[in-house]
């Protein structure tokens, strides 16, 4: 095994995830819930120790490259929001404080818009890493996830983005609401007709919503349909609203396996020209990105 | 005081609530948690008899008349849904089996829609109330709340109704998603900005609702505005998506105290000829229209 030089680690509201790399190769990598939202200011450094602490070479100091929430208000170290329009990393990142010799650790700033207030704290990192993968890319990033992220690109510079609670809301209706027993599995021809009946009257979504439970009650729809109509509604709507994004303009979907295949089936459908891409992928090349940005003493010359 | 002749009950999801009345006059009432959720079917008898057994007469049987989801599938008896378009109240109520001898208890039956497929239960009491208070209306009546209700009335019909699931929401929202910590309060402008984008872009719900979160974070939104904008969004959604039934239509706004008056105050403001009525004395009118489809047998003579 290669001896490791770095340390990636992306972290979330709910969980924590690290690599060890040695350059742009994975070596190691771990997972933990220790996420943002489970930690005081104080319990980070342990939690990120609990994953890494085995891989840390003795007599040298290993850089860990974060991004995500570990950069909040209520995170390891505020990372100051940067203002679009900018590159997706800037010049400088925030170091957070360390009590472990063998540890230095940085965090990726998010980003902010002004009008529409929005923010971004992690996908800076997927975009940064897109880029690099595709030097000169001009068009249109979409994020899927608990909030997607729709981010206009154009001479490598984020220039605006969007963002919709779209995932955060399917998981409330699916785990908290009346529809919570009537939803299970999955139908790809359900999704596509809740995508279709979504993007077409996406203001009748909170009384398409209580048609799932009726048609339960009334009719035994089937909960894998009812799960995928659910799913593709939320979609729907989101792709209705997000048309100034994906219209004429081509696609990069980043995200996670099965939901950035719905997201790209549907725009698909809509003929935008479209490409899937991994995120777990893009958030290590965009920290391995990142890490061009260290001060020159805590570069390792691996480059 | 008079003496009691029967027993209204509006037995919801959460709540059971109580009136006991001579004639049209109440003269008793009583309520707890025990809705149709905390009950087995076996529990209903005793969760009604801890608020009213002290009112029953010794030496006589005493009716109540029970609407909402005692009369669901998971209630004290199962009141099969009657099919629109049709009266608010059918000829006959579902009687629920008693161990008690001093009480007989009948359910009122809810109504349901085929296409779109849509249920009510427990408002078709309401607006068999506010039927027998204002015979021969014709127009269209607004249930907010929960699971908001619009309904088209006509010769003393139901002729359609829709269901928006925009209560709900508001609670998911306030109580469970990432804005819970950002929104406190109530500012009236917060309310009636919401209402008129919601309604002008009303697809863009999903973006604007994560925009009370970056606006907290970006500009410290005022909680109360937060809030109020919130609960305006969601609103203002649901009137554009019921624009089908406001449209040219007196509406009659059947509700609790705040709520049916934002929602008055909402269509007021779209030149929509609005009047607003007691969403509980709506129920216990309702009910005692209901009574007059009591088995001869245990009709009192009161009327």
């Amino acid at each position: 095994m290669s001896a490791l030089d770095w340390i990636a680690a992306d972290w979330g509201t709910s969980h924590l995830r690290v690599w060890g790399l040695a350059g742009d190769h994975v070596v190691q990598q771990a997972q933990s819930d220790q996420g943002m939202a489970q930690l005081g200011r104080d319990g980070f450094e342990a939690a990120l120790l609990a994953l890494v602490g085995d891989w840390l070479p003795n007599g040298q100091i290993t850089p860990v490259i974060a991004c995500g929430m570990a950069g909040s208000r209520q995170g390891w170290v505020e990372a100051p929001y940067r203002s679009v329009p900018c590159t997706p990393l800037g010049a400088t990142l925030t170091p957070a404080p360390t009590r472990e010799l063998r540890l230095s650790v940085h965090v990726v700033p998010g980003l902010k818009q002004v009008k529409p207030a929005d923010v971004i704290r992690g996908e800076e990192t997927q975009i940064a890493g897109y880029l690099a993968r595709n030097p000169g890319w001009d068009g249109v990033i979409c994020l899927p996830g608990t909030h997607s992220k729709w981010v206009h690109i154009s001479a490598g510079e984020v220039v605006s983005f969007q963002t919709f609670l779209t995932g955060e809301m399917f998981a409330l209706l699916t785990q908290h609401s009346v529809l919570r027993h009537s939803v299970a599995g999955w139908d790809s021809a359900g999704f596509a007709d809740g995508v279709a009946q979504g993007m077409e009257r996406p203001e009748r979504l909170m009384a398409r919503l209580f048609s799932i439970r009726a048609e339960g009650l009334l009719d035994g729809l089937d909960p894998a349909l009812a799960r995928a109509r659910l799913s593709g509604l939320l979609i729907g709507a989101e792709l209705a609203a997000a048309k100034p994004y994906w219209l004429g303009q081509r696609v990069a979907v980043i995200g996670a396996d099965g939901l950035a295949k719905a997201y790209a089936t549907a725009l698909a459908g809509l003929s935008v020209p479209v490409s899937i891409h991994d995120a777990t992928e893009m958030t290590i090349a965009g920290l391995n990105e990142a890490r061009a940005h260290l001060p020159p003493s805590e570069r390792p010359c691996v480059n």
